[in-house]
């Protein structure tokens, strides 16, 4: 099973970094974490970089893919030329996205006719690829997922541990981030 | 102002980009989020890196220090030549800790006889500084806060934006990171 995390120029340092820190929370032999990209490395709006081990041209081979969020996914999602690279099967492939990575799926038509979330500000371009944009952290179909708000990554992270291993692991993970008293304990 | 981000090797990735993602969203002029180390770079335990901004012997020119956490700070903590390096004066600078980065602060004798929190391995070692650890997501004397749970950034970077700050800038910046719905919203 492996995870892919698609990454771009100018993304959302959390809309990144605690997805891939969430899922690398299971610890299974067949779970592994890529990130995708189209470069060796992508910058963050603040600076920092994430490696790229995957180009996005290889994102059919990914058991799920989660589309990262950023002002630089305003530009990808009107890129021809990007979105050609991108194949994806959901009836096979859990597909999901934080934040304006929704973008992406609105782009590549998997959302047209479907209620979906994404960052307010996002919500005018999303509608545009014929999408019902509604108010809520995490909206699922089938295959595909929405998540808006970065800590919604929870839900997001949490929906494809639950998805493609059991509901017991999937707890195990979120409690383990969250604040001293709401899930792990001192004794 | 300068906030520091305090990182080294085997840093959980959480426990640094999430209080960096959290602190760069303030976007003021004399806002300025610094990463310090001993290298010129430090990896995460999953293998990412983070680049350093300053080294650890001018961590007394931040207005305010966050310890991060990981495995690797079980070494630091009872390294003498690393703490030797670290000056820093709670009088007049703000320390904190998220997680296991609280037995730096143990170990420089910055919590001695106080309350503080910890990640709840790390409980027995930070007793051994003479800490009264105790069963919070976040605790506060004075100048000096610890929080425990990778998600209790929230409360540990809000603290520092608040009293740097106000408490507009704090409610606004926490708000924006918060699952849609529960923070922003679509209108």
């Amino acid at each position: 099973m492996e995870i892919g995390i698609v990454a771009f120029d100018d993304f959302t340092d959390i809309d990144v970094f605690l997805p891939w820190d969430i899922l690398n929370r299971v610890k299974l032999p067949e779970w592994t974490v890529k990130i995708y990209g189209t470069k060796d490395l992508h910058h963050s709006v603040t600076g920092l970089t994430v490696p790229v081990h995957k180009e996005v041209h290889r994102l059919n081979e990914a058991t799920a893919v989660l589309f990262a969020s950023g002002p630089g996914i305003r530009k990808l999602c009107h890129n021809e030329d990007y979105l050609r690279q991108i194949n994806l099967d959901p009836s096979r492939q859990l597909i999901g996205s934080m934040c304006s990575g929704a973008l992406i799926l609105g782009a590549l038509g998997l959302l047209e006719g479907k209620t979906a979330t994404t960052y307010p500000t996002a919500k005018k371009t999303l509608e545009k690829f014929k999408v019902n944009v509604v108010e809520e952290a995490f909206v699922v179909h089938e295959n595909i997922a929405t998540a808006a708000g970065c800590l919604a990554a929870q839900d997001l992270c949490g929906w494809f541990i639950e998805r493609l291993i059991n509901k017991k692991v999937k707890n195990s993970v979120l409690k383990s981030i969250q604040p001293l008293g709401q899930g792990l304990s001192l004794s």
